[in-house]
């Protein structure tokens, strides 16, 4: 059995997983916010410690996905969204509570391009970018029939291509114009209250007090469909704050879908900054497909539209017409799947040997 | 004793190449121009059979580098630059000629960043991009110290990444704003004319007449610098024409160099569209290096300076900030050497069997 491990800012989850990659049992908590670095290791433990039987009881690999950056393969992880961890050796603590047994960590962009390629809608694809469009924008790369790593275990960094050279928005990277400043939720919410867009919020009144006029002068996502969060909040807060602005998103991605103007372009913007992207990563990697999850993968047409419009538009050559764009086909569980491919199928998806 | 082959629009060239990799004899001659398929053949046969000893006198193995596009593995290609041959079976041909060996045709941008890694600028390097900047814009991509074909050996595709979304000019492949059409050399020259630049021929009194009115019209790269040719004669004739345009390429850095403003702007604006391609480049495959050869590669500070200037703009995470930007070390031989590569070192420039 392997254990595999899904660690993000919102929630950490562990499954114990069959040699087939069939997930037996799994188990997901909250993660502990604004918590030390010890806090959070033992809220991980007290996770996976049902799951492994204990110590090593029958797990035969450890595989584990964590929000980046981390120094790779050493899997010393410093997750944006969780403070708490800033140089932790996560690997090293896995290998130190499962001796002798494979560990890997990669970032969990990686994991789902893994997952969707392994047991997903990439299956059989040689050449393919996995992607996630959520709070950002990220994704993990295949070529030849194997993951590419890149150097430092960075490559599939897709929502830092650059699509707006000159004057875009400033990027949480330290660039900007790169495809997640322009694509990600939260600046897509932000972009569309500060052109006058009212939430029409199911089972809420639209354009309640107030709303439109804290849209303008909030922080990309900062503001809650009825404000009931004063921009001040800011970002990296809880778990509550996240599962509001999803909601967000998904209201501005349903408002798009009804018609309403300042919607659809604003899922009109995104989805021709990813169509440029791909353009370009199809040019540079020859690819066949690429697969979109995530939350704003559910947009529908108003995202797709757009996406498929910008990418035909600058993908002329014969190679890169091939390149196919389809939904991500695996769920919630994908993170956890594509960690244990790490090493249920570490021919495919483990670091190589240089 | 491998034979290897670069053929171009403008010369073709063969060589006799040891197992270590150094050219033992080699031969040139001009590409026969407006030559039906046959007879560039012909040609092609002339300038090896004196090196090959007749038809197999110890050739071991034969690789080719060829314009593109061309069909891969198979070899069957259809170089821009030489009308005669649309679909012409190269591969095929060249096995039919030297039976029993180990025949290979790739891009002819990928014979050069394939040599690079194997004996220039980027030995011993895991991950890394092979760049020409010349009449137009190619590359090739080596990860995990392996060449990295795509699915249809289009991999490397650099100069169609795109750099300017939004009116960004015609680029020859159908899209528009690609760095190719940026910063190709005759779209540089062609835009510093349409901005008013005077060449300064040496030894010509610069400023001839007509030369700034007849810039403004003429296609990109499409009036010598004296202007001895009228724009209707378009772009893909002879090899003077060729040579004519490659000097003006040169000029054109040379007055940057020596400070004419408008060639300054020009070098900028290609420098730029470089340092984006670049960073969108990196995030995506997380590169080590990249070489850059071909004419421009030339042109010192004034391209140099403002292509590593938006590079480190774009490139900020710590990951993207590890590339270097190196000179090409291998000169003209390089297309002939990275051809041999392909079967010299077949376990990581030969195609992958999936």
């Amino acid at each position: 059995m392997i254990l595999a491990v899904d660690v993000g800012g919102t929630k950490l989850a562990a499954a114990r997983v069959s040699p087939d990659g069939a997930i037996v049992a799994a188990r997901r908590a909250a993660t502990p916010q604004d918590a030390g670095a010890e806090t959070l290791w033992q809220a991980l433990c007290d996770l996976i410690d049902p799951l492994s039987g204990g110590i090593t009881g029958g797990i035969t690999g450890v595989g584990a996905g964590c929000g980046g950056p981390m120094a790779w393969p050493s899997g010393v992880v410093s997750p944006l969204n969780i403070p708490g961890w800033r140089g932790f050796p996560l690997r090293a603590r896995l290998a130190e509570r499962f001796p002798g047994v494979p560990v890997r960590v990669h970032n969990d962009a990686i994991c789902l391009a893994v997952a969707e390629h392994w047991r997903g809608a990439g299956r059989g694809v040689a050449d393919m970018l996995g992607m996630v469009v959520s709070t950002g924008v990220g994704g993990g790369l295949i070529l030849g029939g194997r993951l590419v790593d890149g150097g430092t275990g960075n490559a599939g960094h897709i929502g830092h291509v650059v699509v707006e050279p000159d004057g875009g928005p400033p990027c949480g990277c330290g660039g900007h114009g790169c495809l997640e400043a322009v694509a990600r939720g939260p600046a897509l919410t932000a972009w569309a209250l500060a052109h006058g867009w009212t939430p029409h919020r199911p089972g809420a009144s639209s354009g309640g007090p107030g709303t439109t006029a804290e849209g303008r002068g909030a922080p990309p996502g900062g503001v809650g469909a009825a404000g009931e969060r004063a921009p001040s909040e800011g970002f990296a807060v809880g778990g509550d704050y996240r599962e509001e602005r999803a909601v967000t998103g998904r209201m501005l991605a349903a408002d798009a879908l009804a018609g309403d103007p300042v919607a659809v372009a604003a899922m009109r913007r995104a989805g021709r900054a990813l169509g440029i992207a791909l353009a370009s990563a199809t040019h540079l990697c020859d690819l066949e497909l690429v697969t979109i999850g995530g939350g704003l993968s559910q947009a529908g047409e108003p995202l797709f539209g757009p996406l498929e419009e910008a990418l035909r538009e600058h993908a002329r050559m014969g190679f890169a017409r091939r390149l196919r764009v389809a939904p991500a086909s695996l769920g919630q569980e994908a993170g956890l799947i594509g960690a244990a491919a790490l090493v249920l199928a570490g021919d495919t998806y483990g670091e190589i040997p240089l």
